[in-house]
């Protein structure tokens, strides 16, 4: 039996190991147009901060262990047409093009940034993304001679960007289109985040929200201004693109795969595309949200793992759904956690329900203990049901220890009558008496039911 | 109407305001031995060990506060009887004897540290418990002169005391007459924080197990040598009896309220004794194990509040059940976070279940991040139905989040199966890629059915 892989960052990667070891006499083949295999993308920003000075750290898994373990990689291997009919796909690099026969196919060919349509974008050797090794690489050599340097676009990536060159001593700028930071948060939540980093001391960033990049300038092939439509001008000695992902759906589309409404791949729950032995998993496919039911897309390391093992067992044979995700994220940006679980309240609203909302702003722990910090919980419950929808915190480290138990509540479509019972952890140093999870679900109980 | 408490320091305290904006015409009154209401005794350790040097900041509201609110409070009030025939209370304080009547009691007696049979224990005055306000400012004034200190007992407060100590340069001996450490924990737990604690370089404390302490022996009024059952001697200037506590119930019992087994003041899901118009709450009573369904008597500042509650809603006419609880706790030891929830095996046991165990170790965020800490986390199921019973977790700051995402998962009657589908957050700084509640979550469900 012939497994072939195509990508190998973390869905692939995930998914050759698995399926090697369930069947072991397969012939298990990744292959990626990637200069590396199995690598933690997410960490780039610490490498970039300087957490650690090898890349190397960064790989999980090395081709050598893949090779030991009996798996092929070709690497810097671009797979450019799946041959359906034939089961076969055509591979391309530096030398060769050549056919491979496959009996599964598992797609995991990713996602990209997406390059906003700026006037000079691609014209200049400064101009960074984050997405690969490489990137990481690059920038860190950028960094050691630029004084300023410009983000385009306040997702969790650029404010992590932001904290790794704040770190280094830059001056940094971000400029976003939206006019909030995060805006894959509620409104009062954004807000929330730049009032806090906003409030730093002797701060070395800008933020310019609701301004929109028109055009890049510079000298040879160095940029060195970022112009908007409002006519603001920015020197800078480096510009970080991270506007966004678009999933690598084409190959699969351009072979005739059903790609859904989001743009990736469309996948059932036992990751299988629209054809037989064609399956797919991570950022490159979508995945039906617990909650709505919907299709969504939320590219994310932890749930492209899942799925990768998911799709690796049953190619296997063996029966193993993937039931679908919460959108749960956790970023950090300098004294600033940002969480959030399950719907916003746009999106509560999108889905048919009646999102009835508490925000609670409390201590991390009892405020009488050193190092107190403060966390903002909004917590979003449908109104008719009582049924936990969402959520989202804001504030000091143990945001995020908030947000995944109401992702375990979301996960058992528990009502905010039924979470008002659990017993937390209580200790000064971790909390405070009553949890802001608990103070959140006794004002929503009130705004749901007087007495409930 | 008139509604009087016995106790205010947690339940106590937390009824009366809850009953007074409930029922803003009735009189609420609360009666105490103590010398200080509305304060948090977990708060002692951090007091002891120099987080904060007013003792004011433990107190949650001032009487002050209390009578603002129209809220009496009698301090060193001590209630000798409950006449529940007449509903009156016998209060004595230094001066006088007098009758109260109440139209609604809520008993919030709590607990006292249990006093082993020691030869010599109440000879001395540099013998301590960890209670009230008055042991932490006596405490932190004897620890002015000490060099030595004994602590008798190894559960969350001689811990939390072993720290307070060893910061403030204190040669430790810690003396436990059960064969481990945290003996609420399973064997395999109390083991890992006993060597995580040793693991400690140039450590100043020293732990002996299986050790009964016989005899305390001293000069006039100060203890200064404590004797073991197998003859060893330990010099010492100070000593803390963290042994245990026990519930105050005797003042219930004597009116002839009904206990329980577990020989707290027995009630009924509204915190509702067995005599009309009484209700009790926090630490003189049992609650219902969510898991277990038994009665239980897990005394902690969190459920203390909960139920003061729901006692005060209940007794104010609003139905307001207390479904019980999970015996979730977190404390902290130096560099160990220990925290549980649920049942333990042996508990798993005695409920009737049969116990199948994961037990998986792992950093507490990607090992490339700095300041990477471990995290050992067990996890317990029902091997016939796959239902989670509970779980520890022992280890960098952090082990309090998974605890707090399984007690959720608890309180939902989740399987592992359904677990297993959780989305938590991931990222660098927060997480590993799959959480080790995820890794755990997987090896049951294989000790479960080989591939669930």
């Amino acid at each position: 039996m012939n497994i072939v892989i195509i990508g190998g960052v973390a869905a692939g990667a995930k998914a050759a190991a698995k399926i090697k070891r369930l069947l072991p006499d397969a012939n298990v083949a990744i292959y990626t147009d990637d200069t590396h295999v199995s690598y933690s993308s997410c960490g780039l920003p610490y490498y970039i901060q300087g957490n650690f000075s090898d890349y190397r750290m960064l790989l999980v898994r090395s081709v050598e262990e893949f090779n030991a373990a009996g798996i092929e990689v070709y690497l810097e291997s671009k797979v450019e047409k799946i041959l359906l009919k034939q089961q076969q796909i055509l591979v391309c690099n530096k030398t060769d093009a050549y056919l491979v026969k496959y009996d599964k196919l598992i797609i995991a060919t990713g996602a990209r940034p997406r390059i906003p349509n700026i006037h000079g974008v691609t014209n200049f050797d400064n101009i960074f993304t984050v997405r690969k090794i490489e990137d990481g690489i690059n920038i860190r050599e950028q960094m050691k001679t630029a004084k300023k340097v410009v983000i385009v676009g306040s997702g969790y990536i650029g404010l992590e960007l932001l904290e790794a060159f704040v770190k280094n001593g830059l001056q940094v700028t971000v400029i976003e289109r939206s006019n909030r930071l995060i805006s894959s948060l509620d409104a009062d939540m954004s807000d929330l985040i730049r009032k806090r980093l906003e409030s730093i001391k002797d701060r070395n960033f800008e933020f310019y929200t609701g301004e929109i990049v028109s055009e890049i300038k510079g000298e040879g092939r160095v940029a060195n201004i970022v112009k908007t439509h409002s006519g603001k001008e920015f020197n800078t000695d480096m510009i970080i693109i991270s506007a966004g992902i678009i999933p690598n759906s084409e190959l699969a589309k351009d072979a005739g795969i059903e790609i859904g409404k989001t743009g990736a791949i469309k996948v059932n729950k036992l990751m299988q595309t629209s054809v037989p032995n064609v399956y797919a998993c991570g950022d490159c496919c979508e995945e039906p949200h617990l909650i709505s039911g919907k299709s969504v897309w939320v590219p994310l390391g932890s749930t492209a793992n899942k799925e990768g093992r998911c799709a690796a067992m049953n190619a296997a044979g063996i029966y193993s759904p993937f039931e679908g995700v919460l959108g749960s994220a956790v970023s950090r940006c300098l004294n600033t956690t940002i969480s959030m679980t399950g719907l916003t309240e746009k999106q509560a609203i999108e889905a048919g329900f009646t999102p009835v909302s508490a925000v609670v702003s409390k201590t991390d722990k009892v405020a009488y203990m050193p190092d107190v910090g403060d966390i903002t919980l909004k917590i979003i419950a449908d109104k008719h049901s009582g049924l936990l929808l969402g959520g989202q915190a804001i504030g000091a480290f143990g945001a995020d220890k908030r947000i995944n138990s109401l992702a375990t509540a979301l996960l058992a479509h528990l009502t905010v009558k039924e979470f008002k019972h659990n017993d937390l952890t209580y200790s000064p140093p971790y909390s405070t008496t009553i949890d802001p999870l608990l103070d959140a679900m006794n004002i929503l109980c009130s705004k749901i039911n007087k007495h409930c």
